[in-house]
């Protein structure tokens, strides 16, 4: 499956440095960087990367390839979780980083226009002073293109959405190089099928995703955080369930398990209670806030909640949430030199008690080391399953035990990938989740929109 | 385009006879039925008819055309407005209607499982007592299977979303009769192309729906409506714009012109001020509902809005919306005889009010009698084109009016059809809407997922 690049043709390597210039490398270290991700995949360097500034230079370098069949990657910032960027057949990389202009802001619509490389922060930071925010927010500071590409999501979903609803028109570099503009700026259409939909998750192997319409929100008048430790999991779900199902409009809840809590501790230098614990973020009117607040809190409470916390000074909150967000590499930190394989199920809410109840009790037996953290309002919920990558055994039992996870969670109507896409990680379950005639579907579109497997080939699709 | 239906081959008829019996029908008056929907395109009727029971006996109907490469069209309750039921190269006929199980109602994780033929109102009487709804209502009475197939919205997707955003998962019959899974029960999901979001909104060519899972929501602890008149169309419009870039979560709000008003007022004896009118409706707590009324009250008061009215009591309110519901009806009765050709553009709402502006110039310059009501929340606005069948001149005017204002919306980043849907009416605008690119992807997945052409012929994509 690894099998390395096959070197790139001299023509197409001549073409593109007369092209690219000091914009084009086939520097080791260059190659490297672009041939992983942060997942525990080994890296497979592309044999060339470009560093692309427009959609008509994309559309350049996928017509170059094309004519060529040389496979084609888009890279953002290089922070997925599923091997998404690894050249598994070599090919071009185009790094998209610099592609970082927000073209159009429109606070009358409520929603902005933004090249492929642009960050989530870096939007943000460019909507200071217009009252309006993105709420998309995956942990990583990843590339709206990126985002939009593998359909992530994050702790704001479970009250905003995930780039599925978020993204209102999108330009695609296509297979053959010919310039896609999908959905519009209306808020709804019924006009024909749903392509802008299509490519959202499509992972770079439909085609390049270059620039994108996002929906813009008002900041909420008032927000707050809290911060509420459980005896025991089962309680902070049990809160977490009763809180959805009562239609409080949350607009973050995510869970910690003790040990998450721990490295956070350790890596953020807080003093949380060493225990399963939710933090919640409420956004509306300061009336409503409290409202919210009020209604989980008597949930809370119920459930055993304790150490009931507030944060609603702007950096008591920013401080509690960038330990939230830091916890993917507090958990590494756990097991320095540890390499992380991280799950990514989501289940229907109903099942969130039982399938996290299961996976405890799994992981229990298994003897690894994992921390848990999830997005629990949507049903999503990750484990790091860190283990040694010099210890095959260990290597291996975390496999199996992911592998467990995924089938529990299909068998409970799940998915087994919430938000972190297929990639090279997840292909092995795709036919167990979508069936034959899913699968079929899938390689049909993806046949029919690139003949010659040229995007991001080897990732999403089984073998 | 509407050659009639080739004979249905005879053994394809005595298979389909021997099979289903009396729920098979080739009487000309069942035909006739299923040839048409509410559009003012004359009917096109299929050959035969059979009404089918199970997503199983879909699908052998399928097989058994796609063997004979006979077209299959999908019916629901022909409420659609672009002549998506006509069957312009013959064919058979499937009505869903019979398939009016619902299947699960999971109040713990808000959502349902139904079978295509599930009217909205048969979901939402089925929910009584759970204290649970499914919002979406675009005004008929339509089939769920049918409203997916559009992409169908209506008043209440200002707050609550279209039909993209609240189905779950799907289970769809291809063109080869295979049947398709679509989706999960989980909230989100980034496993692989997203066919759920593909066949939404693809009106019977891709595959057709059979069952499907939707989003349900809490009923609101409190619902108020009101009803305000203003002076001028804009400044109705002005109301509109600036509630929704504040941010006010309404859930819906609806703008009627002084015709549709009076037509209300002939149809359903109701008194109101014949003048540009906003229907609102709010949801949530009882605090929150009063916060949001306040806040519009006050916007309206700003551009001369008169007669604030409001409703509480849920037999005010029902009757209230009932009144907005029947517009359609209404409206087509300020001219016995005439028939509606009913526009449907949907602009970004910063344009709305120069698009309604030119497009009222335009409508008093055209001598058509036209009246207005519009989902404005989402920028969407329909015209009915009230015109005689019998009078060529006034059909031309009108077609040329609506291709005028097709051509305003798009110019104006909009999009040809916010919610009906592209039938055959809008295939026309398809490739100055998506370019290109856009209509040749369309293709290419029309061609891999039906390369028969047997699913729907004749809809959507241009000639």
């Amino acid at each position: 499956m690894t099998s390395a690049g096959r070197h790139l043709p001299p023509e197409l390597h001549d073409a593109l440095a007369a092209r690219f210039g000091s914009r084009f490398s086939t520097a080791a270290a260059v190659r490297e960087h672009h041939g992983k991700d942060e997942s525990s995949f080994a890296p497979v360097p592309p044999d060339a990367v470009v560093f692309a500034e427009s959609t008509e230079e994309v559309a350049e370098v996928v017509r170059l390839c094309a004519a060529r069949k040389v496979p084609v990657i888009a890279y953002g910032t290089g922070t997925s979780l599923e091997g998404h960027l690894h050249a598994l057949w070599g090919g071009v990389c185009i790094d998209l980083s610099g592609m970082n202009r927000v073209v159009a802001v429109r606070p009358e619509d409520l929603d902005a226009t933004v090249q492929a490389g642009v960050t989530r922060k870096a939007l943000n930071a460019q909507l200071h002073g217009t009252g309006l925010f993105f709420p998309i927010d995956p942990g990583a500071d990843a590339s709206l293109g990126g985002m939009a590409a593998t359909r992530a999501s994050g702790t704001n979903a479970v009250r905003y959405g995930t780039m599925r609803e978020n993204v209102l028109a999108l330009t695609a570099v296509m297979a053959d190089g010919s310039i896609l503009k999908a959905g519009s700026r209306a808020r709804k259409s019924s006009a024909g099928y749903d392509l802008a939909r299509l490519l959202i998750g499509s992972e770079g192997t439909l085609g390049i995703i270059t620039e994108l319409t996002v929906r813009l929100y008002p900041i909420p008048e008032a927000i707050s955080s809290a911060v509420c430790a459980f005896p025991a999991i089962d309680d902070a779900v049990a809160t977490v369930i009763e809180t959805i199902q009562l239609g409080v409009p949350v607009a973050r809840i995510e869970l910690l398990d003790a040990l998450a809590v721990a490295a956070i501790n350790r890596h953020s230098k807080t003093t949380l209670r060493e225990a399963p614990t939710l933090f919640f973020e409420f956004h509306g009117s300061p009336a409503g806030v409290e409202e919210q607040a009020r209604s989980v809190q008597a949930i809370a409470a119920e459930h055993g909640g304790m150490d009931f916390e507030w944060a609603t000074r702007p950096e008591d909150r920013s401080r509690l949430w960038q330990a939230r967000h830091d916890a993917y590499y507090a958990c590494l930190g756990l097991r320095p030199g540890a390499r992380s394989l991280t799950t990514d199920v989501c289940v229907p809410i109903s099942r969130l008690a039982d399938c996290i109840r299961e996976t405890v009790a799994d992981l229990g037996a298994s003897g690894l080391t994992a921390p848990l953290v999830g997005h629990v309002g949507d049903g999503n919920f990750h484990l790091l399953l860190l283990a040694d990558p010099a210890d095959a055994g260990e290597n291996e039992r975390a496999k199996a035990f992911s592998n467990r996870l995924v089938e529990r969670a299909l068998a409970m109507e799940g998915t087994c990938t919430g938000e972190h896409g297929v990639g090279v990680g997840k292909r092995k379950y795709l036919a167990l989740e979508h069936g034959a005639a899913g699968i079929a579907a899938m390689r049909a579109i993806k046949q029919a929109l690139d003949p010659d497997n040229i995007l991001n080939p080897g990732k999403i699709l089984p073998e």
